[in-house]
């Protein structure tokens, strides 16, 4: 019955006279307390994590309801947020009080919240300030610009159109690189935003080790006849897939009442405040899976920011810790539990009933093979679990060589196929489905986001292993549609901890051992073992 | 595929770069332009504006999509934007960007668009800094304190618990008139902030004169047989209830390219910007009417913010300039086009199709009568169009003799007896249905807003009664499901000038008089004098 804008600037709220109260404490000339300090620390933090969360609702809206004429006053609302946080986020007076802080922070435990909190708030701050707003600004920019051409350029096949876009975007990487500090590789300082700790060499011995044992699997695999997956082609009808989505996310812990599943183009997971985590999707009527498991996969997502211990909400201790840990915990639930056989022991009979007409005739066995259909393909997002890694490696390789100068973007185009013909054993007719077809390096990201997704893989299987060493009544729990005991140790291991440890710390915490791929590499052969004959072990 | 929120402190944005130039031009010692110095004015009055839209997304969110459990981190959340916005408002250096700006101001034509925006912002910027911060913040507090005890205490029928509350909230309001400035009543200037240039005095005197003529029409009316509106009662199916409301509010004219309908408990309208200006509902299954005629009233609104001029658009001018002007464009839409016979005469056979088991058997005449039944009842916001301004006159009599001290809080449920038997012919059995019922006094609102509500129903006729007399195919048009004529009259007259022109300049460049109730008289009595026998005109 009303409309609900100012017709009058907003006249201010109860918020202001509170905060104008802290804000006239902190000139204070008297000593403060430690606390004290403390307290406007998080004060500060909030405002911060605030105006981050007011601009992820803007982008929830945008890819879920949006008209898409919105888009233009859109961008420039985030823009604003954007400056007031980085403003906030760099200013002066924070780095004032976590130098004031310093000393308290050394008499605490290290491990405890406090020094936690005044440890990586301080790295974030000093981050934000190497990097000056006006090389963010030209980034940002170019990322645009790039962006906007490969939307014409990869339906057309143009890669030389690309090529400057991407020359000029690695000339960006490198100088962004030289700002967050020395280092031996210029990949370092950006992997290590994403993936704190580990490097360029890090990285690529890891991979180096997976591929060799990735590669024969794939292999010999993919010279067997392959799964047949038709029972997934429907037509499934929209709602109904839905309806069923959202029975197994809240059945595996994904609190709905503290989130919400909307429809998107590309499924993300986003975060407005402890309480409120909400996950996205796309449905396609002829394919069964893409709608289920992106559904698990952003559940995963949203189960470990749902577990975040609530004191640390408000601060850069309040979320998940890294890329690769994140990608971790989508993977395990997706992969490991809603891939698995004894999860579809539990669901596949809901399902068949959902599905009475597409499903009735078909076996549990028979589903089981088509969601876990292995085969040769082009393009990484649709690739089965045994050959995803070797597309994401392809790219970090690729990238690594561009930086270290042993790669020119020119040649880029035949780099791709070699790779993809000696690791995938298939390579691409063109560049559309080839070097053009992830959307990161031409939005102006190259350097330091790929690795996430493999270490992910690694880290849900090392994790899981852990989990049933400590737990093995679990495998038998998720036959039951048990997933409480799993869940539990998992908040209790990795979520509640937020960001208070380093990644590397976490998982030596967690699992009592270094990130390792043995536990990765013996899920597979243990999973597609009792699938398809394998190569021996090495 | 991913997770969507920042990891790490927004590194800054493009904006940066463009604010921080813009910024270092702002202490310029050497002469600025008049041209400079507007640039900067639109530069900051777009930044207040941009706080507002982000903030509007984030309570639309609230009101549609978001889980409880995120009340509290999205009431921070908009405080510290609500706080953001009052800081730019409140300015100091916009302040003296005004002052610069006037001798140029003065140069200018007194209606074009930068003389009307100077203008308009120096009032703006002006009342902003009469009200303290503190005050807000503490009317804030107790409005919201207020609330909670209402939703309690209506249930319970308790006017007692809530007498105190109101009584602080008439003192608060007291203290508001008091900071904006000396007046004749105190009402003045909470009337003037929604609707300007109106006072109590004359919203008095132009009431006295609509009740004198309401008050035999609606007795006469309700001592005849009442209208069936059985056929109202369904149940109807909510798809299709929303589906025809869809269909209808795109025939009238609301761009859904550039807005779109959601549900909700109480239905508004909010704008984030020119080209994304959003409606909600409500729907009952029970009630065929409820959901179509708020998504008409509301989409009558969001023409209006449709309609702006994209020149005015992030400026003080961008948005509709009254709250009378702005009901009186939702209550043309809802019902002097969408109660129309004529209306109904093209879109009935339509939503026939739709419901043919509930209405195949109406006949329009009984649709016609069902949706225009008068009657005596104790709700303002289920009364029909007879009634419903009895009913916020009585609201608006009795604040105003709160205000003068005619009357004492602890008295006010019997003045309200008194007076809705007298003008309406009913009296509420108790405050649940009385004084109690409304929720914007118990959120600590009282005066200035109810008036809104009677100047748009007034206003409605008047311009709707120009503009058939400028363009008499109007009718005709509408019965044809035509209803570009009349919206682009509207658009030209008054949406495209947003709040350019005082709300009484602006109704005479439309119709060519001042406010006048004779047209929305006369409207009651033709319309309704064709449905019943009435008393002859005064």
């Amino acid at each position: 019955m009303s409309k609900n804008w100012p017709q009058k600037p907003p006249r201010t709220s109860a918020a202001t006279a509170q905060a104008e109260e802290s804000a006239s404490a902190r000139p204070g000339s008297s000593p403060r307390s430690a606390e004290d300090r403390l307290a406007d620390l998080r004060v500060r933090l909030q405002e911060i994590a605030d105006l981050g969360s007011a601009s992820a609702v803007l982008g929830w809206d945008q890819a879920t309801y949006m008209p898409a004429a919105g888009a233009p006053a859109r961008g420039r609302q985030k823009s604003l947020l954007a400056r007031l946080a980085h403003e906030r986020a760099t200013d002066a007076a924070l780095g004032r009080l976590l130098d004031d802080l310093q000393p308290h922070a050394e008499t605490l435990p290290a491990d405890s919240d406090d020094a936690c909190l005044i440890r990586v708030a301080r790295k974030e701050f000093e981050d934000a300030r190497k990097v000056p707003a006006e090389f963010v600004a030209r980034r940002s920019e170019h990322g645009a610009a790039s962006y906007d051409a490969w939307t014409r350029a990869r339906p057309a096949n143009d890669f030389r159109t690309m090529q400057p876009f991407l020359e000029r975007s690695v000339e960006l990487a490198r100088e962004h690189a030289g700002y967050l500090g020395p280092c031996a590789s210029v990949m370092d300082p950006l992997i290590d935003q994403h993936d704190e700790g580990m490097t360029a060499a890090s990285v690529r011995a890891l991979f180096d080790e997976l591929r060799g044992a990735l590669v024969p699997i794939a292999k010999t695999i993919c010279e067997q006849p392959p799964a047949d997956d038709t029972c997934l082609r429907g037509p499934f009808d929209e709602a109904l897939q839905l309806e069923f989505s959202r029975l197994a996310i809240r059945a595996i812990g994904y609190d709905m009442d503290r989130g919400r599943l909307d429809k998107t183009h590309h499924p993300f997971c986003t975060k407005f405040g402890p309480a409120d985590v909400r996950i996205t999707t796309r449905v396609r009527l002829d394919d069964l899976g893409d709608a289920f498991f992106s559904c698990v996969h952003e559940a995963g997502h949203a189960m470990y920011e749902q577990g975040v211990a609530p004191e640390l909400a408000g601060t850069p201790l309040g979320h998940g810790v890294s890329a690769g840990v994140h990608e971790s915990q989508s993977r395990l639930w997706e992969n490991i539990v809603g891939r698995s056989h004894g999860f579809w022991r539990y669901f596949y009979p809901a399902l068949q009933r959902t599905f009475p007409q597409q499903l009735a005739a078909v076996s549990l066995d028979t589903f089981y093979r088509a969601i876990n259909k292995v085969q040769r393909s082009l393009i990484r997002t649709d690739a089965d679990e045994v050959t995803y890694n070797l597309h994401v490696m392809i790219r970090f390789d690729l990238e690594h060589d561009l930086f270290e100068g042993r790669l020119a973007v020119k040649d880029l185009p035949d780099a791709w196929r070699a790779r993809m013909l000696a690791d995938v054993g298939v390579a691409p007719e063109d560049d559309r489905d080839g070097c053009l077809q992830d959307v990161h390096w031409y939005g102006g990201w190259i350097g330091g986001v790929f690795q996430g997704y493999t270490l992910g893989n690694i880290l849900a299987a090392q994790l899981y292993d852990t989990a049933l060493a400590r737990l093995p009544e679990i495998p038998a729990e998720i036959e039951r549609g048990h997933f409480a005991t799993l869940a539990g140790w998992l908040r209790e291991n990795v979520y509640r901890h937020g960001a208070k440890h380093p990644p590397a710390d976490l998982i030596e915490r967690a699992t009592g051992s270094p990130l390792q791929i043995a536990p990765y590499v013996g899920y597979l052969r243990t999973k597609y073992g009792a699938l398809y004959a394998l190569p021996p072990a090495a």
